[in-house]
């Protein structure tokens, strides 16, 4: 390793331990915290955030930065990072302390109304933090600024170079499709039989799950909290949750599978750039990818059932004359639906679009918070069919908006899209997938991916990284493709 | 609240604050983080240590206090505050930070071997960790300087005053006593019917304890951990974790009764002094007191089981013939035995007198690491007649060599001599206690705590306060009477 490498390195090491304590203090927050531990949380991760903003803004971490960028004598792998550090440094600078606390403290609080008000279908109570949020969050786009729309300066924190204009092209190509593909294939299989499917066993046949996709318990832990999710609090410890419910077990092996495809990216990073930015996810694009190829392209997969749905029926007797048929139809039934999070692969990006426009208008104040819920139940009807009985089913159900989290919904979107464009290359380099997959063989998936996707880190832009592996870059022809042979 | 008393306040926030991250950290490791992460755990604990220690006497700081100290028209608590700071400062200030930096790592890393060492019974992996730990403790008590001994300087990190010459004075009183007494009350009554006692069935007996107690969920959690422990993440978000065996539950009731003991002082401390050294608790001795108030004088008594045990046999049908007679007796058997958190009210001090005199030997080096595990065997054949099996049993048993709390165990024992003589006011005041106690309501005495002693925080040192509750400075007379009538 480069002497001057070495030295940034160090310099960046108190941002670096900073940023996996803000994680505990966040997974903390969400699965174990005494509620009433939510103010002094608060102070807590306001100043750890401002200080972890001081640390990567620190001057001695500034100089030993410069010397690396104009030294000629590094590895490809240290002059990536040395770009990646210099990107991220221009950013942050752009955002001064005082600000970074304050939305910090904001969205905390958010948070926990949001919790509140979901819980009591209070949108009214929930309001004036959504205001202040996206307030905040156009005041945040200016200090990062942009080159044409607010949006774009947000949009860039989760998917670098991506922009609103190119998002919406892909949006208006695949918003006609994905209206036309769910009249055509909406289906209504013979429900699961029902409940209770007993949380205990619930939880110990995902155990088993995650085991067989990699994730050992002695480097993932998985906890339950409202909203799943994955955190990273080193290469080592990486933390996923599920929400689950007696009625059915397919939310909560939904949730594994994606938080899965999560934590397994996080698990694959090059572990031996820990610390510098190359160890660390390219996009949320990407990183959705990960998650979306093992909760549907495999998860819902009729091989992969083949291999799971026997130890299903094993645990839950109830299955027992539910054929796998009516298994596999049930979990791919594409019908519009009210919540995000368990609507079908066909619905789902339709969910992602009007989030999009949404949030969007909220931003640039052609949406006013107060008439959120209308203007959400509107496009509920115009894309989907229906109308959200509640405002807990509709407009408050995701955690994104409270945790300011605005630019956020489209990379969903690209996950879907770069997950179908991989599965495609997948197909090619393994003929025999579908049968290895219904032997039970789930590793070779991780291996593939972590080999063509994971351990490269940050060194390839998604672009770069999506022509690597595919061979072209990124289209919606793979994702249409896929949805058209399953679905039509 | 007087300026310059708002302005230390705000100037210490980050210490405050960073104390309480140091505590998540700390529990998190405990409870519920993946093996792997131990290495990173270290490395954050260390940081956040490192900077908690410069916050904590940064110049700012340093000079806000300054003027508070030399301000003249102060409150009596603000006055009291400020000498507290002062005090607090004072020590800080002697260990350098290099070196808080090494002993936090140390520890962590020899707690992390001490577990494996005590599961896999191999006291030589420890050793090495056990002999830096010691070696620099000692280097620990040159910083912090002492008079007389070099022992009196750890001590005083935990039990504020108080000397080994005191403590010998103590000892030497107590020692033939309890060995005495061990003699003429061993007991040998009827054993518990056997297990098992479903893990989760004590575990909703427990937590309705706590509430009964006053410790709500809302503020206050429990967990498992190997070694039962309270921490305090800030006055509104209180944990305590316990440990489970099938095979009895007594165990668990009375560790979590302990730690729900620890719990409720530190919900009782003047939540309106938070981020002051007012809001904090007085000592060690005065801490276990609280636990022990509950877990023993309280939790061994007959009143309180008289309420609590057609409960438990509720809970637990395998205790259906067994009379409250029978049952405690087996909750007050005395019988030497050989883990301290297990013994009975007896031989408890005992455990703590041998466990005093190894750690002075093995500070002053008259005891070489190596030859502990003889040496302990040896006292343990002295003072109670018996002999460890195994080190497991013996000399691994406890955590608190391995987190560097040297100078700790004695405070166990001062612990129980304020909890006894506690009790005798407390009886004093409430003539009718026992009838009270076993119709149910425990909540008074929760009360009557908070009242008499947790609420003032650290407004009186120990013996101060133990003079203004009970009329009279600390004596081993209320303990000894304690025993000779429940045991003679």
């Amino acid at each position: 390793m480069h002497k001057l490498f070495e030295k940034t390195k160090s310099a960046y090491r108190p941002a670096y331990l900073l940023s996996q304590v803000s994680s505990l203090l966040g997974w903390d927050q969400e699965t174990h915290m005494p509620k009433a531990g939510i103010k002094a949380r608060s102070a807590q991760k306001e100043y750890i955030a401002g200080l972890c903003h001081k640390m990567s803004t620190a001057s001695q971490f500034e100089s030993a930065l410069k010397e690396l960028l104009v030294c000629q004598d590094l590895s490809k792998e240290e002059k990536c990072a040395a770009n990646l550090w210099n990107r991220d440094f221009q950013k942050a600078t752009k955002l001064p302390k005082s600000f970074v606390e304050r939305w910090t403290a904001t969205c905390s609080e958010a948070v926990h109304t949001w919790q509140i008000a979901r819980e009591n279908n209070d949108f009214k109570a929930f309001c004036p933090h959504l205001k202040t949020i996206f307030e905040l969050s156009a005041e945040r786009a200016e200090y990062l600024s942009y080159k044409d729309h607010l949006y774009d300066a947000l949009l860039d924190e989760y998917e670098p170079d991506a922009t609103s204009a190119q998002i919406n092209m892909l949006f208006a190509d695949l918003k006609p499709f994905l209206i036309d593909l769910t009249k055509q294939s909406a289906s209504d299989p013979r429900p699961l039989p029902p409940g209770p499917y007993p949380v205990d066993a619930q939880m110990r046949y995902v155990a088993d799950l995650m085991q067989e996709m990699g994730l050992e318990p002695h480097h993932t832990r998985l906890d339950m909290s409202a909203h799943p999710f994955c955190t990273t609090l080193a290469p080592t410890d990486v933390r996923m949750t599920t929400h689950v419910t007696k009625d059915t077990p397919i939310p909560n092996i939904s949730a594994v599978m994606h938080e899965g495809g999560h934590c397994l990216y996080e698990r694959g990073l090059p572990e031996q750039f820990a610390g510098t930015p190359l160890c660390d996810s390219i996009s949320l694009g990407i990183h959705e990818s990960q998650s979306r190829f093992w909760e549907v392209i495999i998860g819902q997969s009729r091989s992969f059932w083949e291999y799971a749905y026997p130890k299903l029926k094993e645990t839950f007797p109830q299955l027992k004359d539910f054929s796998l048929d009516d298994f596999y139809k049930t979990l791919n039934r594409v019908q519009p639906s009210l919540i995000r999070v368990h609507a079908d692969e066909v619905t789902y990006t339709l969910h992602i679009i009007m989030r999009y426009e949404l949030e969007k208008d909220l931003l640039t104040k052609s949406l006013a918070p107060k008439d959120l819920p209308d203007a959400w139940n509107a496009k509920m009807q115009e894309y989907l069919g229906i109308t959200p009985p509640s405002d807990a089913m509709g407009c408050l159900q995701d955690m994104h908006w409270a945790c300011g989290n605005i630019g956020y919904f489209p990379t969903y979107a690209l996950g879907n899209l770069y997950s179908a464009q991989f599965f495609a290359k997948f197909t090619n380099t393994y003929p025999d997938y579908s049968n290895r997959i219904a032997s039970g063989d789930l590793r070779f998936i991780t291996t593939w991916l972590k080999k063509q996707i994971h351990c490269h880190g940050r060194l390839y832009s998604a672009p770069e990284l999506c022509k690597q592996v595919t061979g072209s870059p990124l289209t919606s022809t793979p994702y249409r493709q896929y949805l058209s042979i399953k679905y039509k």
